[in-house]
């Protein structure tokens, strides 16, 4: 077989449920492809590759096992793996070999996923840059905090790996990759056995190739398997473009994805495409975001302040330090802000719009020397919860790949997937609409 | 020094913060009471006594350290500890070293707060009772899940315990041992580090012998400090006897118990208290969190039931099959339900009422051979995410004691906990009002 490793993650378990093709052949695949760009993209922490092999041969024999069966998974090194080492990216947890898989882990190999290896995050999900490149040139960034899966997804290493997002750590890497990332609701996916930053905003989700790719997998980690299947539109929807408060980050390229993309929406859409402002109650919603993940982080992470200050990085010991001086007044009353925007969004989508679709970074992928990008067009949809899809869109100046992401109401996780789907076939390109 | 290990969890503090009693002679009291009461009581898994004498001699020298300064601590065994194994119950989990603790309990560490042991759960937070027993007669069982914590308060051998709630597990054993729980607001504690259950439920809280006790120990693990000064109610509170969907469970105790509680809270409230019933969009709630827990019940311990279905108590298997078969369609009709239910309630609390009362159990405490109680009486709030604190206002037939629960709206932990005072303050025995 060949070329295995270039299959979607929904092509592929396709084949392997039909058994067209054998889970160890494509594991090989992903193996062999590994051996050939590891050494510059530099997605992995580590590979288990032995157990991997063992898993589909034994996936080859035996009855199909569910969603997943016999599909090649990278996870995050934020998820405890009970196989593997689990780091969190940090040097604090050299050697950590957790009890048990997270919950979304136990949850994707019980539907026959195959844990291939752990993925490069940056330490504990924040924005200090760990040593994957850009597949598409490795001068630049993959972003972050999900990079090695980002990368390894993008470079065909592996077709589905898992993200989680705080800020924009599944989004803002999607879209300096060039693959589809979905973050779903606030809550779709348990969290438990994840390093946890800021319980009011960690939200866990993965990347593919393809809306049905994604679909599969947050399908699997969630158990609600009707996501798997991603349904045709019904009605028309309501499409708005939301430039959001942050318009002023926007580099030329983001703008030129908006336009692309509201020229996608127009052709699926309900009437034409207005341009959205979200309610008074969401302004300083971006500050909030900031105020509450550091605040939370600052106690999330007091273990490793108490015991091992000296192993967290400067600068992270700086961000955390700040966020310990955030007053609790402070954080509660950002809090209550937070719930009145929720309120207002959740009023605007029950009643005036069906899909928003906004910037996912404010351009491509910086330079690898400038860290892992800004998160500053995701901090808001993450506050609010709502389920957010990144699809390729466009190209910045130096060709790397600039994504938009479509989101939805409050829980529309299977609605969005639909109206992903409709919009990639929408798009001018044949390449880019292979993402639905 | 003698009988220190009477004194109540702010009565510690305030002395030991004034340097007036050691920290290292509280714990040697508190060591001591263990030594005559655990054969009996069984409230501990394991003890950390060299490592607990070591930081009280260290705090007894060293600055205040914050509000728990000196305070021996129990925890519940379904925290992680990173100096004292953690089984969660469960023989799977032997001999079991988290890498860190959960992030409550270092919190409680940062605030001064010595970890003196760890105490009895349930298997995984469930029915299937452990060895404790009641210390007022040890025939008689103190409740689940946080048997160890609500026992070890009751019988004086610490002063301050951890517990968590999915169901009944705070409020239902502080009223079968007679002592104060709190249950704050969902989300109030960050539950990482806590073996998840049921992502929409699980809740952390903790046990002691007054109000002021529990804002303390409910100040250090939210990080929220202010909650530690339980203010003076400015204005009478409008206050509701809710009897609940499900009074017809309650035997005469409880029903006792509800009149001594009704008589205390007119002397309180504004104007008379009335019968409150929940709107008819709280119908089948308790149905809909029987569901909800065991649908997430059954998602968490996934990797459990894979790896070592053997290893896991047969009716709790029983359990956690029958949560794998509700359809996550049913799931998601639930959850639906609870949102509304929800806004209903906060409808309730924004525009009627202050403070609702309710049962804690449905009597006093069983026989251990008839299992850990129902906690039939918990599960609507413990499902709306309010706050909910038990005090102990009644005795049973056996002699025993019989709580009732208090009860405000979301987030309202600070108010609830002033309530809870002045309520406590109106009790008609002397002994009952020692809980303010």
């Amino acid at each position: 077989m060949k070329d295995l490793e270039s299959l979607s993650a929904s092509q592929a378990v396709k084949a392997l449920s039909k058994r067209e093709i054998k889970a160890s052949d494509l594991l090989l695949s992903c193996l062999d492809r590994i051996g050939q760009r590891e050494s510059t993209v530099k997605a992995w922490v580590s590979l288990g590759k032995e157990n991997a092999l063992a898993r589909a041969k034994q996936l080859d024999k035996g009855a199909i096992q569910g969603l997943l069966h016999g599909l090649p998974i990278g996870v995050k090194d934020l998820f405890d793996t009970y196989d593997l080492p689990t780091a969190y990216g940090s040097p604090i947890y050299q050697n950590n070999y957790p009890r048990a898989d997270a919950v979304s882990i136990a949850l994707m190999r019980q539907a026959g996923g195959i844990i291939l290896g752990k993925t490069v995050t940056t330490e504990f999900a924040t924005f200090k840059g760990g040593v994957t490149t850009n597949p598409h040139n490795s001068k630049h960034t993959p972003g972050g905090s999900s990079s090695g899966s980002a990368a390894a997804v993008a470079d065909f290493m592996v077709p589905l790996a898992t993200g989680s997002q705080t800020a924009g750590s599944i989004i803002r890497p999607a879209s300096y990759c060039g693959v589809v990332g979905f973050k779903p609701s606030l809550g779709k996916i348990s969290i438990a056995g994840v390093k946890s930053l800021s319980i009011s905003l960690d939200t866990l989700g993965c990347f593919g190739r393809s809306v049905e790719d994604v679909a599969l997998g947050i399908a699997a980690m969630s158990g609600d398997h009707q996501l798997a299947n991603v349904k045709d539109l019904h009605n028309k929807p309501r499409i708005g473009i939301c430039k959001t408060a942050n318009w002023s980050y926007a580099q030329k390229e983001t703008a030129t994805a908006l336009a692309v993309a509201r020229h996608a929406a127009e052709s699926i859409c309900k009437g034409t495409v207005v341009d959205q402002k979200l309610a008074k109650a969401c302004n300083g919603l971006t500050q909030a975001q900031t105020n509450i993940m550091l605040s939370e982080m600052s106690r999330s992470l007091i273990f490793e302040r108490t015991h091992f200050p000296k192993k967290i990085n400067p600068l992270i010991s700086k961000l955390l330090n700040d966020g310990a001086h955030i007053s609790y007044e402070q954080y509660a009353k950002d809090l209550l802000m937070v719930e009145r925007a929720k309120a207002s969004v959740a009023d605007l989508f029950n009643n005036e719009i069906d899909i928003l679709i906004a910037p996912s970074a404010t351009g491509e992928a910086p330079l690898i020397k400038d860290g892992t990008g800004d998160p500053i067009f995701c901090r808001d949809w993450s506050m609010l919860g709502l389920p957010c899809i990144n699809l390729n869109v466009a190209s910045g100046p130096h060709g790397l790949p600039v994504g938009v992401q479509l989101i939805a109401g409050p829980g529309k996780d299977q609605f969005l997937l639909s109206a992903a789907r409709a919009f990639a076939l929408a798009l001018p390109d044949p390449v880019l609409r292979d993402q639905a």
